[in-house]
């Protein structure tokens, strides 16, 4: 999508260790507007998808999955990081690492949003080692559901999520894939 | 705003402790079309506001204040409430009691996105006690940003937070304010 790959190449900053700083339009300021052309594309990738339900996980994962909701008129399940106090006792739990935390981080989805026999599109900032969704796949699974498509605003081709998401068989889609971040260059696939 | 109000009592959970569970529309599964019509409550509200930067806390106030941010096309802030690698050394950052966690809270802004002379509107998902609201309305002063108005998808009239923000003085809107939870009632404010 040529309007996010803009954005990146514009303010997008690397910060080593393969990290790459979009806190001006994604992370920690958000661009409203890109964010619902963002959405408005996932829409139409996964028009056909057969999805009843959105879920992402909480917190950079909520915008793009919002938008997607709003324009694919779809519920948002966000995965919790901590169990609120509104959160029943029993619940699906999985961990998985956190790239910009450096240690592992628990996601929480509670039965009452996710029930059996749904069918759902995970929709997330990064994809880059792939853990997270597949931490977002199990929990799906483990409640009966099945996953029909992924969705990331920016892929990091050079960190193989791709190809860990390759044994859920499903549809996977990112609108802007970066090959390499070396020589302070950011550097789509084409 | 009867579409949240009707949403309100069909859904809502009184949890005891004054606490209300809107975790289906809200905080863990979201409505987007709600949430939707709720940020075009929201932009109608404060189109005179001037506002040029919205500003809201992770995690729960990000849906309403990026609904809003699209029907006023204006870049939304949500404070972070752990620092990320990708910010810088010196930021902004304020103490709040969270309500549902039972203990204090670090609400951290980068000066990346909050400068000087900014006109800043709040949302966020609830106004209870308005110990959120004046964390971030400390950021922003920091900032040397001004506040023009405060938005709050659910007022908890029986807990104060709008004499607590009356110091501040500016336009304070919720979309459904409670009068109270008592009796196992949601009872709305006229």
């Amino acid at each position: 999508m040529q309007q996010l790959k803009d954005r990146i190449s514009s303010d997008g900053q690397i910060m080593g260790n393969g990290i790459l700083k979009v806190d001006g339009f994604v992370n920690h300021q958000v661009d409203p507007s890109l964010m619902d052309a963002c959405g408005r594309e996932f829409a139409k990738r996964f028009k056909d998808s057969g999805a009843t339900k959105i879920l992402t996980a909480e917190i950079s994962g909520i915008a793009p999955a919002l938008t997607t909701g709003i324009h694919l008129n779809l519920p948002v399940v966000y995965a919790r990081k901590t169990k609120p106090v509104t959160m029943p006792d029993q619940v699906y739990l999985t961990l998985a690492p956190s790239h910009t935390k450096g240690r592992m981080v628990e996601l929480i989805v509670s039965p009452e949003y996710l029930a059996n026999n749904e069918k759902v599109l995970i929709i997330d900032d990064f994809l880059a080692s792939g853990a997270t969704i597949l931490g977002l796949a199990r929990l799906a699974e483990a409640s009966g559901s099945k996953i029909v498509g992924i969705g990331a605003l920016i892929e990091k081709d050079f960190e193989g999520g791709r190809k860990a998401l390759s044994k859920l068989d499903v549809q996977i889609e990112s609108l802007a894939c970066i090959k390499s971040l070396d020589n302070g260059k950011i550097e789509f696939v084409d």
